[in-house]
């Protein structure tokens, strides 16, 4: 782990896992306060900013969920390339008709068949606050522990790269 | 999807995620209620019964969390498959001798140095107590969208599969 990597750096790299995974598994918690994951698109953003948007219904129950527990988390990874991120941040729903346009792409149709005329069509928005990054050239097995070691120990991994990134 | 899956089928199926995914995201709520998430190894643990197990250290900082707020969640995403899983149970510290070296690999000595002798060598273990996964044979897009699909419409994915399954 470079210790020079500028906060621009740690970005960049967050920026390409995020972009390289795109389907994350965002967790949110239930009425009952369990934590339940699902699959979403990040809608192929290769932008990341630090904002993460995913199209939805406004009726969803994951939407009910943020109402009342906004803090969520997003993970993405891919265990073939060893690189995994954990953004931690608070979600809400956006319904900027101009924000739905920006974002909207012809393939979305297929689930929101009257397009951005879809009734209850929404965005799920989070914001991200905090984040983390595991990248590593080793060996899944080297990397996989790596991971636990630097977690454990508290301290950077020595086998690959943990950054912890705050944005904002 | 076919409704005439077994609570066995599904667990079959849920078991093959797992096992061939063995990286998992675990999230965790920290003491300000954000939720975070790390790369943990299943520990190769293809038998999967519901319980999963992580070696770590007692002393380490996911231990205080779970310490706290025991509700956890564990995801396992391969996004070349086109598989996910989220798996929503409950953590504690277990530092039981016969279970360590029940599931001890000459392995880990790399991040436990002194083995099973490792001072605050412990296993993390999760009881799951619900789970859902996501399986489909479509392409990437269309297979994350058939996710959204399911999720938002609350029925189940018609280009996939997504089956919910009570452990206990």
């Amino acid at each position: 782990m470079s210790q020079a990597m500028t906060q621009e750096d740690k970005l960049g790299k967050l920026r390409e896992i995020v972009k390289a995974v795109d389907i994350c598994m965002l967790t949110t918690t239930d009425e009952r306060g369990d934590l339940h994951s699902r699959p979403m698109s990040n809608n192929g953003d290769i932008e990341f900013d630090g904002d993460l948007w995913f199209f939805t219904y406004g009726s969803s129950h994951k939407v009910d969920e943020v109402g009342r527990v906004p803090k969520v988390n997003a993970s993405f990874a891919d265990t073939d390339a060893q690189q995994y991120a954990s953004l931690t941040g608070r979600a809400e729903v956006v319904r900027d008709r101009a924000k739905i346009e920006e974002l909207w792409k012809p393939q979305l149709r297929a689930w929101f068949p009257e397009g951005i005329e879809t009734p209850d069509i929404a965005l799920l928005k989070v914001t991200v606050e905090r984040a983390e990054y595991w990248d590593s050239s080793q060996s899944i097995v080297a990397h996989a522990v790596s991971l636990i070691s630097s977690l454990v120990a508290g301290k950077p991994a020595q086998l690959g790269e943990n950054e912890r990134i705050d944005l904002k």
